[in-house]
This record gives structure tokens, sequence and C-alpha cells, in this order.
């Protein structure tokens, strides 16, 4: 059983700190690659904490992996050691129910049920551990292929925050005549203004404040709103056909969905500590569409990855040590991070 | 100008009572018809006591009219003196902007804006009045044809609870393979099941009690089930691909949102009065959608029509005069309906 260091934590409370980890011996199918980088998703935050809810201690976060395969088992076919691959927030599923067949496997229904790459159970029976770690062994199916044009620090955060903002923007539409608003300038909101303009939006970023303006513009935004200033907020009434909202709390949704045309839809994809108070009668008379949306399955995330190579997208990321986890997850909280930090995995 | 005999009523509290009201003589473009028969809608009532925002009074409700052609300009091409027609919601619109070329006129974006079969206004500037009365004055296009099979007193409440819950049945991909809910029983639900299993959906009633469960089987429904039964509720959870609520007030957005599968579809028609919570991580976590609906363009009440004809479904309707307006209101509220009042215009 491969021994690989990691940073893990032991309470909600606590610090991370270096330790080691077991990782199972790669199966017929299985795949061990060494982690490269590993992105720090807010998700890792609000679990490692136990915000959402109890966890099991030590914990080791990080569920937007990407580096390079070291070793295959004897059945492998898709991948060789050497290919530059990734993975995100889930490493199994049952592959037989309706979810998975649609290639839907972050809602599998049936047994195991969709593994998560951390705070999860495997087939093994054993906790799942995440990707602040030196390795780590996955099925094959649930790998995604890292294209040549996209290096790995920035093919680690595409694996959560590019397939969370990527789905729902392909679902609902976006694309040429159409717009499109992106509430939130953060690790997600940044990868979403990226993708709704590169799918032909015209894309206006609805920010608390302009403190990110310049970069919202420069990564293909048309317009940058303050949803503080009530008279912008008013002139664009009525005037959106899809919103993505990555914030997590203090949305007004009531202002949001007014903001919709009929038939528009606001896409929620963060996940409110608090509970939400709205007037249906805003999406009745409108025909509005409030929707929900949880990253995405493999076949779709190896397409937001091929995508990014096409269009030359790429997070804007500040690659940190390992030591720096901790000051990391403070920034993150307080919204100072721009736009996404990546542990360097070398020096854990 | 054609006076015509109605019903009004003077102030919020007011009571219906007799009245004259003028009709305009029809421009090249309209058709005069003589009403024969007009449903009484929960709206109705709200519009009429003022619940819904200040109005002007006399007031003439009823958006649920059909009847027929005794009149026609010299340029109406659609249809002639005789034929069996009827109007729903809204007599006109701008017929140019985008959602009214793509048949959506319930959600016109220009002058005049969609013209409200009452309490609105229309192109000649004069306030419109509803159906309560014995005829009315229509543009062409705003026109439906009853089909043969479907008579007049059933046609009328097709021309809003019809329409209101075929449209997202529709939209939202109501059809075989696929577990649709309808919550609440009543004028609009009652055509909600109906629809569902004539498209081919295994449909589930969900009702506050069980009292109309037979009618609801008898309607095409394979289940009845009661919203306070929990256990009943919990063994649904996470089971249907879509659900129509036709009820305004008093629906649990958190248990109704808990009883769809991943990617699965909550439409309300309702117009609570009052603002509702919820957790927006019930939409988040499986990509649920919580939408609205209002009604549907001329195009789709036709197809609404002709699919009522073609499949043999109708409202079930108790036939009153229209000295019975006030107390079929009380029996409205009161929910002792079942299901639709329809007036007999020939008692007005």
């Amino acid at each position: 059983m491969p021994e690989v260091a990691a940073y893990a934590v032991d309470s909600p409370t606590g610090d991370y700190h270096p330790t080691t980890i077991t990782r199972r011996e790669p199966g017929p199918t299985e795949v061990f690659f060494d982690i490269h980088y590993a992105g720090i998703c807010h998700s890792d935050i609000h679990t490692a904490r136990g915000e959402w809810g109890p966890i099991t201690y030590p914990f080791v976060g990080g569920h937007e992996i990407a580096g390079v395969v070291s070793q295959v088992g004897s059945e492998v076919t898709k991948f060789k050691v050497g290919d530059r691959v990734g993975v995100g927030c889930f490493v199994d599923s049952c592959r037989e129910c309706e979810m998975c067949r649609q290639g839907e496997e972050q809602f599998c229904t049936s047994r195991p049920g969709t593994v998560w790459t951390y705070n999860g159970v495997g087939r093994d029976g054993l906790p799942t551990n995440g990707g602040y770690s030196k390795g780590i062994t996955v099925e094959q199916d649930y790998l995604i292929r890292v294209p040549d044009e996209v290096s790995l620090e920035h093919a680690a955060p595409l694996m959560c925050a590019g397939i969370t903002t990527y789905n729902p923007l392909k679902r609902w539409g976006a694309g040429p005549g159409k717009r499109v608003g992106i509430v939130g300038m953060g690790g997600l909101g940044h990868m979403g203004v990226q993708f709704a303009a590169a799918l032909g939006a015209e894309t206006i970023v609805l920010g608390r404040t302009l403190a990110k303006r310049d970069d919202g513009l420069a990564l293909g935004a048309s317009d940058y709103v303050s949803t503080q200033d009530a008279d912008a907020m008013k002139a664009l009434r009525g005037s959106f056909d899809l919103i993505l909202s990555t914030i997590s709390d203090g949305i007004d949704l009531n202002a949001m969905l007014g903001l919709l045309k009929a038939h528009g839809v606001l896409v929620n994809v963060g996940l409110p500590q608090n509970s939400s108070t709205f007037d249906i009668g805003v999406l009745t008379g409108q025909a509005r569409v409030l929707a929900g949306s949880n990253i995405g399955g493999i076949a779709e995330t190896q397409a937001m990855l091929d995508f990014c190579a096409e269009h030359d997208l790429r997070p804007i990321v500040e690659v940190i040590s390992a030591d720096k986890i901790n000051e990391a997850y403070e920034n993150v909280v307080s919204s100072k991070v721009r736009y996404r930090y990546v542990i360097d995995a070398s020096t854990i």
C-alpha cells in the first residue's frame, strides 16, 4: 500500500499539519498518479470546519487535483504512465443507474452512490482522502485527461470551479444572442465570466462592489455592475436570459429574479447556510426559473477541459506552498483570494 | 356601439349586480361574439377584491369565455358568423416583439403590451371588461376556435385553467416514463391530472386531504397522496421528474422540492400573497429546478383545445345563473367548488 505525504486537519478548529496517509495499491482498472497541484475550494473549508455537518478526522481536503500518472493497473486502457490527468469532486459511482448512464455520475442513485473525493467511503469501505497529498489512487473511468494546452496548476481548479460554472451555462443555453449575468467574481465567478463570454454570450458581472471590475472586463465581460447601485440594477430589469449566481449568502432573490426576461433562468451553485425568502410571484408572472446546479459528470468535465484548451481559458491562480494552507483558508473566507489558491504538492 | 348586459362589481367589498356595458363596434379585423358561458377563475376574485392591487370600478370579471360569432369585420379571414370560439386571459398584444413572435403573447414587451381581458387598457384607450356579459369584441388573432368535440360550457374554463396547466406540463416534459405530481385538486389541478395522464405520465395527486381521491383516480391519477401523511411523503422522496403546484398558499417548498429526482422540476402556477422561505441547498445539491408559469400563448391555447378534443378531456363544471356569482365566489374561496363554476350567459 503506497504511503504518501499529506496535510490534514484534526478538528473543526484545528490547523492543517503535515502527516502521512495510505492510498490503496491500484487495482486492475485503477491508476495511481503523482499529484502536482491541488486547488483550494471553499467547499474544502466548509467541510474541514464541520459547517456542512460532522465529519471524520483526520481530514485531508482537496477535490481539484492534477498530476501525472505513475502506475497503472493491469487492465487500464485509457491512461499510461506519464499521462497528465486530473480528478474532481468524486472518484467513483455505481455506473449502472439512470443518472450514471446519462453521464451524471454526481447524482448516482445506487450503491455505492457518488463517492466523493474526500469525506466519502469508497467501495473498499475505507474513507476517502482529498488532494492535499502527494499521490492518489483512482478508477480510470473517473479520471480526466488534461490537454497539452492546459498547465497542471491551471487544470487543478477547473476540476471543480471550472465544471461547476461550465455545466449550468451549457445546460441553460449561454451562447450568441443571450445576455448572461455572473453574480460574484471569485474562484467560481471568474471562470463563469470566461465561459459565458467564450460561449458567445453578452456577459455582465454583477458584483457587490466594482473592486474587480478591470479583471472582469479583461476576462470577457462587456460590463460590470455593482448590485448596490440601485439605478444600474433598475436599468437591467427584465433584460437577462440567464444569471449564474456563484455566491453563497446574501443573494437578494427577488432583485436577481427581477433582472430576468420572461422564461429567464437564475442558476445558483452556492450552498447558503441560511434559508432564503422570496416571492414566488416573481417566478410565476414571467415564467421565470430558479435552478440549482452541482458540478457535472465525467464526460462533461472532459469537454470543459477541452473547451478551455480550445479557447485558451484558464483560472487565475496563486500557487502556494503547503505550509500556507491555513493562511489561504482565512483569505478565501474573507474573499481576499484572487482568484484561486493552488497548493504546489512538491512542498507537501 | 353595441350595448350588452353584464354583471359588475363596484368596490372591493361589493356584490356583483346586473348592469350594461359598451363594447366597441368590430373593426376590420375584429369579431364580435355572443358569449354563451364564462368560467369563474380565482384570479377574477383576487382582482375584483383588489387583492392584487387597486383596480378601476365598475369591474366585470371573466377571462374564461366561450360563445358563437355573430358579427365579423370586413377583413376577418379566420372566422365567420356561427363559428364557436373562445377567449382567454388576454385580447391583444404588440405582435412584433420577441415574445409575440415566439407565440408567447402573454409576455409581450412592447406597447400596448399584453392587453388583459379585464382590468386592462385596449389600443382604443378604453378599459377592458371581462366575460360576465352577453358579448365581446375581439381581434381575430386572439380568438381560439372551439373544436366540435368540446361543448362551450366545457371550453370556457379551458381558456385559463386549461392552458395554465397544459403549458408547464408540455414545457417541462410530462410524458411516458415520467412521474408527475399535481399539487392541489381544484379548478386547475383537476385539469392538470387529466393532461399529465393523457400525455402518458405516471400521475400522482398530492392533495392536502384525500377528500377528492376518487375524482383524482377517475381523472387518470395512478395514486393520490395526502401531503399531511408523513410516511407517504417520505416514501415519495426523490422520485418525481416534475411536480405542478396549483395552490396559492401553504406550499412547503423544501418538502415539495425534496420529492424531486436530480434535475426534477417544481412548477408553480399560483400567486401566493405571502413570501416563501426555503433552502436553496435543496435545489443546488440535486440540480433541481423551481419554475413559475403563466398561462400560454394563442397557438398553444389552440393546441390545448385540440388536445382536449382528441383525448376527450374536459373540466368538471357546475353551470350557474349569473345571480349566483357572489355565492360562487364564496365557494371558490372556501374550496367548495367541484371543480369550476361556469356562468350561463343567457341568465345575464
